[in-house]
């Protein structure tokens, strides 16, 4: 009932040495190295995931989801790392806003059309999704807030130097937004903790706890490795395939860290699982900005390359609003059909077609 | 139980050949062949309807339903091509936006005010008007996206020429709303038939099908006359009634051809019947943004009058996606009150308000 | 089951001839007398509230209920009043921005929080609350439009003076506001009276009328008299504390004048009357709204110096949006949790650290 076996086949991890070797030759075009690395990365990404979960079987139910949160994401913040110390700031955004889009309305309906081609419809339970739809209005804030500060100020004194002011803003955010995310697990896991429990009992781990920390840890590394790959060649693989950057950033990169997520979605979708469904797409929409954006936005400060949280494109401002309130649309009465997947596929390729014609 | 006999009545018809005769005669005031006319397509509206349903009811109710769908909004569509002929992108713009915010705002309001004036509350089922709310969300992404995405790419690179990139995405987006409409048919009419088939039993037709077929074609034609008088004495009459040319569309042309609907609806919400109300005013809205409008871009493409999807005035923007979360608001709870349908009207008057004023 | 006995307590009343005091010996640093100033504001405006729930129960519902709309607000009407005098426009919307946010988020997050702390959850009755937060929504529209009419404006004939144009539309938003609020007080005293009278059982008035009238009016009076105090010292109080003036209205003179409203919510949350407490919050956001704004633009006309409804700054705008999309989402599954109130806190405090760097 988890992701399927086809993915989770060891055979496939061989993409990420494959990756490595076809660097060492220089012979292939680079185009083909990203390829494979983004492959093997969405690989890789899936084992950092299980070696997580055998972790935080052994750590118990608290220890064990600060765990899955903190690593949940790795793939997605390693390859951001990586995009950031190139300076690529506005890519970075793009991968940001495509990660919320792409989890909440891509992922989510595919599941949901998927999920109900057979079905009339599919029912779930409403509190837990009720929140999480609330969080994703907190993410639309956290979002629009910087840039809305940044155009007010940009309005009442052109010419000023923003800089300064706009970083220390989004350094107070963000650890406002960590701040947030730390109380809703405390919701979560300790004071509602019954009812958020449903149907999630505790297995005996597999794996033995270093044989699962090996893999979580050393399925990280591999990350980072690929992930310099694959960032090194950003440029001339979007021009060599007629893409911009953004488009790259908003739908390529953005779902790579996350796209065996939607194989494991898909399946829960099919079984008429749709409260795990939800969980993991908006859940997963609900890390990138409350847990991966800030933490980026604080290690880019750290770092000395800071990134703030002042995303320039009004589109990706629409985007993760529009993703917000269509989410909460489509959830607020309990149950999806088919038309309502489509739907929310619908408003993704609207702006992925944006993404696509910008210059 | 459908539009009373009043507007119904063939005496009604003589409107249109009267401002023919005006027009000919060419001695009376421009304004008064203006109002004339719009008269009579707001009579000949009506007929288009009637006989499309007669039309309909000899062919079924998947036939049926395509054909209401294509006639359903003939004269907005047949005006709208005639504004557009003499270029005036922004009126028609104002006219999809007036009729968008005129079918939810104002119409449902007068019809929830009249409709609880006698009743404690009205109710309705909730789960056709949730699904026709979501889709004024998707008809307000559809409005703002091309917009921002031109506020995008003007700000990152000023005086470029936008006008060949927002025309291929507002075809784009154009081809993606009816691909979203078309699906949004094939739920309603194939796969949750029974969800929404509640009291639309079929009945016998009363006209003959060439009758059906005659009054539908002819009408249409009528209109496509009658726009061209009032097109061609658009400004003129604006600037003589001492209104903005956007006034007229948004509030004046806008609500012509569907001025029948609201004698429809006021008569359906006195009777109780709110589902019925609720899905002929929001659907019209539906209807209008996401087959009315992208068959305009098309056409205009076709016909080499391109017009883009890019609103230019933010007004326009405020008020297609207030009308989006009002009407949520307003039909979240399944019923409707008196004070409910007057807040309706006094959002529609604010931007009645607005477009006066505009300069 | 009201305010706690202590902020009651009439030595409280002493501040206001401290304030004055301190005012004419003139050696006191101008701080000292903003912030005694502040606090006897606080207190006054609680027995001004006295006053005139002692009076209102003196004359019967419907007069009453007029009565406690009026006077319910006058402090911070006085205040503001007295900002408008200086020609401050910007710090009055400020206040009125900082009002509606402190009242539905900090207030109602603080009031949930505290009663939450000791219960899993707390429900209330929807039928209520659901109004409430869609005329939060009319809220957030009519702060916008005039904005964005006036971006409108600016964008199609940049350099045109607005003035006169925003003030006229600014007058007519106004008075549809007025008329608006009004037939809410129709709907809610009169036609759907039962609906709302929910545990609102008429008390015996504990004052006689002239006293109670005497309290409403020399409270008021003297609220007069330490606005002036406050405001005359605003600005250099601001730049010794290392304010903003913004953040000085938007979160000290927004919340001075409802200061009490907060202990009062507080303990009917502790009490689990929830019910009670959103009527509080948001109705008082809603009063600001739609009759102090109002009222002050109609003055400001009337006194020759014009106040307009134009929110010169996009921070505004989008907190007022955000407060109210935010409460709806909180409240539309008829419960708070502790979560749902820090959430609150957490989104108030966004936007206070933008006020905060705002330049």
């Amino acid at each position: 009932m988890t992701t399927p076996a086809r993915i989770r086949a060891g055979g496939l991890l061989l993409l990420a040495p494959l990756a490595l070797a076809l660097h060492w030759t220089e012979i292939v075009p680079p185009v083909l190295i990203f390829v494979v690395g983004l492959a093997a990365i969405a690989v890789l990404a899936d084992w950092v995931r299980r070696g997580t979960e055998q972790v935080a079987e052994h750590a118990g139910a608290a220890v064990g989801s600060l765990l899955t949160v903190s690593f949940g994401n790795a793939a997605e913040l390693t390859l951001a790392l990586f995009v950031l110390s190139t300076a690529q700031t506005r890519i970075v955004q793009a991968q940001i806003t495509g990660s919320i889009i792409g989890t909440t309305l891509l992922f989510l309906g595919l599941s949901a059309l998927v999920g109900g081609l057979k079905r009339e419809r599919q029912k779930f339970d409403q509190a837990q999704v009720g929140l999480l739809s609330t969080l994703l209005l907190l993410v639309a804030v956290a979002i629009l807030l910087p840039a809305v500060f940044d155009a007010t100020e940009r309005a009442a004194a052109p010419g000023t130097n923003l800089a300064s002011r706009d970083e220390e803003l989004s350094l107070w955010v963000s650890a406002t937004l960590l701040l947030l995310y730390g109380a809703h697990l405390v919701y979560v896991l300790v004071t509602h903790r019954d009812m958020f429990a449903v149907g999630e009992k505790r297995r005996r781990p597999e794996w033995s706890l270093p044989l699962a920390l090996g893999v979580m840890i050393s399925a990280t590394l591999a990350i980072a490795v690929e992930s310099e790959l694959v960032t090194a060649r950003l440029g001339e693989s979007a021009s060599l395939l007629g893409l911009t950057p953004q488009f790259m950033g908003v739908v390529v990169l953005a779902l790579v860290g996350t796209i065996s997520d939607l194989f494991a979605s898909v399946a829960f979708a099919r079984a008429d699982r749709m409260d795990i469904v939800i969980g993991m797409c908006v859940g997963s929409a609900i890390q990138i900005a409350l847990v991966v954006a800030p933490v980026l936005v604080l290690a880019s400060w750290a770092t000395g390359h800071p990134m703030n949280l002042v995303f320039g494109s009004p589109v990706d401002l629409l985007a993760v609003a529009t993703a917000a309130f269509v989410v909460r649309a489509i959830v607020a009465d309990g149950e999806t059909t088919w038309f309502e997947g489509f739907l929310l596929i619908g408003v993704y390729s609207l702006f992925a077609l944006a993404y696509y014609f910008e210059g």
